[in-house]
């Protein structure tokens, strides 16, 4: 646990229902797996549409998936007026993803009023829930408040 | 131009031959626009299915289109046998991406044996081909020579 | 040329001003060699002090020369009110750095009421005047207003 | 712990007189607190001279301190005719270091033959040992064997 507290008592609800607005998580097959605060895990069962040339799980997809938990996680402790956006990320990729699901575990690592720091850790699942590192992400999200169409 | 000489004289063909296989381009809408040596141009017509929860082009969409075009302005210089990995990547998100097209422009920085730096910049680009920045990335990209299904 | 216009007509003297009250650039032998809007250029001879154990210029030097650069081409276009600090920097380190003078080019590449982003190409240059690459650092930079001691 | 074995016996002999040759870690005024496999610890008691323009610890000591405890975690893990370089940084300032010493804890995320990922978390101490985030880095480093002058 963070130990980082949520402003809004309906936080869980807000990041799932911004989640459910996001096509590109439905597309490369991303779901949310567990909301507290400053917390967000997702999973993503790979398909043949994330891969790229040697049929590993494309940079870019465990990429949007980690970021994607690092922006919930911001998300998660902002009041509720307000939206995030991504200001940048940097990933490591620590070895090809093969496994048939991917799980990013995004965590706040510095809550703040206008700039958070989160970082996911993305690991591949095997079937019998063995997990092996995939992607290490750390990310700077801002918090967007009054600017029109960004309020989660 | 970047000015570093190709090494293997089909690396235009090989680029295009490997990105076709990235089924991940196909699902985000990429294509290739240009191959010269060291220089990749990648172009992405927006739709739906990449976007985030506000409409504007998901950051890992983005990221996915700007690391693969500096992996294969990358493998442009590489040898015949050699096959790229990404290592690791930053993007800074310049701005929402709320054209209708994008267009990464991946350079190689400095090639090596080992380890290549490559840049990408990314526009989106208005009905009229006017471009404004929207990300850069800068990946460093790993040559594999002699590992079992990495060749391009 | 940027491009980007000064929004306060004393920039140079400003950042010369501030450059001037960094101890540690005096601690690791830079100094400015030219201001313009949106464009610092900074100059570091090398010295034993800053080595690493292979007698090369320590990244940390390297990287506080060219964070620099960065922070300075930002304050450049900002108002007379207005502080710099830097949110993160990522740097790509090209090649060892044996070269008796380190040039850092900092550049801004999208300016921004709250965040700027900015590069730094930093070249080893050796006594005739010949620039080899040696490290590449994107920054985000952030405008503080209104935060005691911190206006500059 | 972070579990990893080290291959040379010596290994914290190794890194303790690697870092005795780093000019710069005296200039900066830092030194070793511990050295276990996969982890090094190492503090600084800031100085004016590493100070920027308003006093606090400059970025660039602040990286090359974490970038170094970084270096010597994945020394710690390699053998002993092989030298490290560090490939590439990201670091995150997440709050102004006004504490009188600083402490980096560098710890391998990812060890590799050839690449190694590490991280170091960087604390602001104050006089009665309480600690406050100040930077977390993620770094690239590459083993080199086999180069002249590159041997820790």
């Amino acid at each position: 646990m963070t130990g980082f507290p949520a402003r809004d008592p309906d936080y869980a609800e807000r990041v799932r229902r911004s989640f459910a607005k996001q096509a590109f998580m439905a597309t490369i097959g991303a779901r949310i797996l567990r909301v507290e605060p400053g917390e967000v895990d997702l999973v993503l069962e790979a398909s043949a549409a994330i891969a790229q040339q040697h049929g590993f799980a494309h940079g870019g997809a465990i990429a949007g998936l980690a970021d994607t938990a690092c922006g919930y996680a911001a998300l998660s402790l902002m009041s509720s007026s307000t939206g995030v956006l991504t200001v940048e990320f940097k990933i490591n990729l620590l070895a090809p993803a093969r496994a048939p699901r991917l799980v990013a575990l995004g965590r706040v690592v510095r809550p703040g009023r206008s700039l958070t720091v989160a970082q996911a850790e993305v690991f591949g699942e095997d079937a019998g829930g063995d997990r092996t590192p995939v992607a290490l992400l750390t990310a700077t999200l801002a918090s967007i408040a009054g600017r029109d169409g960004i309020s989660d």
